[in-house]
């Protein structure tokens, strides 16, 4: 029985995580869905984990087909899913949006019946080994209204005109909500110009950043703390998927990147007058204008629960680094019946004992504290 | 009764959350300490946490001057107590090596008895109310052998000729030791170079990335994930603390940024030239390479306990956001006999059930699965 919105049968083009995580849920949910990849092994591990049926030549017509292909052949699988399927709505989960468009336009492809969208969701595995159902849960789901103008930036749910047509869009707008994501309605230069600031661009500093530490010396890595460890952690993720990310945003990504430069410039050309000794006038109050700046950028980010951020009271509580000893912690602090928002491990280079940094509500800090040190934990204020 | 290998009177000369946790430590192994400080509210806090006693007029001689003051009156603090006390071991604890140096060689210093070091340890509160006794404890503290030639890179232990004395190199190595340090030896423009690398120009990307928010979009910064949140973390960095910093670290800072400019250049010229449909040779292969390398430098940074990175398993198990469910959880792991090597809390936006990322030896991860799984825990593998 269909308990969702969605109206099957539902295709999916393309079962790794995404795709195979999609047809999960919508199973779970009584959906229909039909299964297509060119790897037949793929396809087939997407079917034995619950995510639909391999596609045959009887299926019935699809009601909709979600494109779950790799960014640089989204747009050419979007335009023969919609010639095969002329009753079809179609979308694609590719995380650019623009490049795929103007590829379908220039295909001479119905765009009436397609709709872009991205849901803010991955993994660091992949595959559809690696695929869950509730893998978009409170996840932004971005839906592009309009290919080129920049019109739909306001529309909110409204249907940018003469675009994305009203029925796709609801379509892809009700598969979003079954999936537990959040909807958000962008036009696709918004969505391209978003993500290259909120993601693409982290991705290449943070990799130039990290690749710098090639030529270190150990001794200079040695010194290495928390801070380095955040900013470079994505350096760690797959180049060949990220390159083909940034070649198909490669406009919106260069204008970010072109800015970043260039605060980075003066940053550079103040610090640079200084070592010299021959400061330019305010460099350091440039710097340290950019410092606030990176203040305040930093706490526009949203917080837990997809909240405006909010400021937690934090303690650090020093945790023996031994099986049991942080559960225990974490007991104690539900029977004193104090809800934690977030926690932190931080485990100092060879030392033996971490410190568990705790995140509560302001209001209950002192009394978290009090009642932790009353029982013999090292509260570190 | 001195169970340390550091030989008193101490003499700290600023105690905030540096000085105050030297004297928390030295005094708890039974060194005499005397504290000063130019606000006597300060140093009377620091007294009555237990760092040792404030000075007096009748203080005799101290062995050891430990100055832990801003970085931009370190010198002239060290170079007063150099004078006013002409049989001590002079050392400092700033955060840039080579400015101290060079004032004081400029000031005509004695700088046999000086040893400028650098123990890599803080917090995000500051103050003598946020010291503790083991907050240098397994961390690395550099000691400089020398100021201006880079004969010390590769000398170890040694004593670079004719520069710091063997002397006060023994004392301050003997105060890291004391305190839990790893005492590293550097020449101070390695140490500089090496502080401007790990730490000061990650400080600008994160700061300069993070100050690009500010012009964004609601809907663009909502769509922010984990990757820009890590990146930003250190942009909510003090600026006066870091506008000193780097002022004070500008030749070295100024060479590794023009470095990092230089390399994020490449990669706007090659994304650039493909964005215009003109790419120039090879352009998304040198993309391809600085991720590449991006994967290799963040592998070089040394993981938990001050080891070498080590690849854990990582399984992720739903929690759901109440009290006590994380801690159930916990206590279950402990039983199951498995260690916990770090531990991730991932709240999505908007979710009202977390996601724990268990990091465990990769040898346990099957049975740790097999037995949260048969308890009705929902692992993601």
């Amino acid at each position: 029985m269909n308990v969702l919105g969605t109206v099957g049968p539902v295709r999916i083009v393309g079962t790794g995580l995404l795709g195979t995580s999609i047809g999960l849920a919508l199973r779970a949910g009584g959906v229909d869905v039909v299964l297509s990849d060119p790897s037949p092994t793929t396809v087939a591990v997407a079917q034995d984990v619950g995510a639909g049926r391999v596609e045959s030549a009887d299926d019935a017509e699809p009601a909709l087909v979600v494109v779950a292909a790799p960014p640089d052949v989204t747009a050419r699988v979007v335009a023969a899913e919609l010639a095969q399927h002329p009753q079809a709505v179609v979308t694609d989960v590719a995380s650019v949006k623009g490049q795929v468009w103007a590829e379908l336009v220039a295909a001479g492809a119905d765009l009436s019946r397609y709709v872009g969208s991205h849901p803010m969701a991955g993994r660091e595995r992949s595959g559809p080994v690696a695929a869950v159902p509730d893998l978009f849960f409170g996840r932004p789901w971005v839906i592009c209204t309009s290919g080129e103008t920049a019109d739909g930036q306001e529309a909110g749910d409204q249907v940018a005109d003469g675009q994305a047509g009203a029925r796709a869009l609801q379509v892809v707008r009700t598969l979003a909500i079954d999936l537990g994501a959040m909807p958000v309605t962008m036009d696709t230069q918004e969505h391209d110009a978003a993500v290259a600031l909120v993601s693409h661009v982290p991705q290449i500093v943070s990799t130039v950043l990290a690749a710098r530490l090639l030529q270190a010396s150990p001794a200079a890595v040695g010194l290495a703390g928390q801070g380095l460890r955040d900013v470079t952690r994505i350096a760690a993720s797959d180049p060949g998927l990220w390159t083909s990310i940034l070649a198909a945003n490669a406009p919106a990504v260069t204008q970010v990147l072109g800015a970043v430069r260039s605060d980075l410039d003066e940053v550079l050309g103040s610090l640079s007058s200084w070592a010299q000794g021959q400061p330019s006038s305010g460099a350091l109050a440039q710097i340290a204008r950019t410092l606030v700046d990176g203040n305040a950028g930093v706490a526009r980010i949203p917080g837990k629960h997809g909240g405006a951020a909010r400021t937690y009271a934090q303690l650090s509580v020093l945790v023996p680094d031994e099986p049991g000893s942080l559960a225990a912690l974490l007991t104690l602090i539900g029977e004193i019946g104090v809800n934690l928002e977030d926690l932190d491990l931080d485990h100092a280079a060879g030392r033996l004992v971490g410190v568990a940094q705790l995140f509560v509500l302001p209001e209950v800090a002192a009394h978290l504290e009090q009642e932790l040190t009353v029982r013999g934990w090292k509260v570190v204020p």
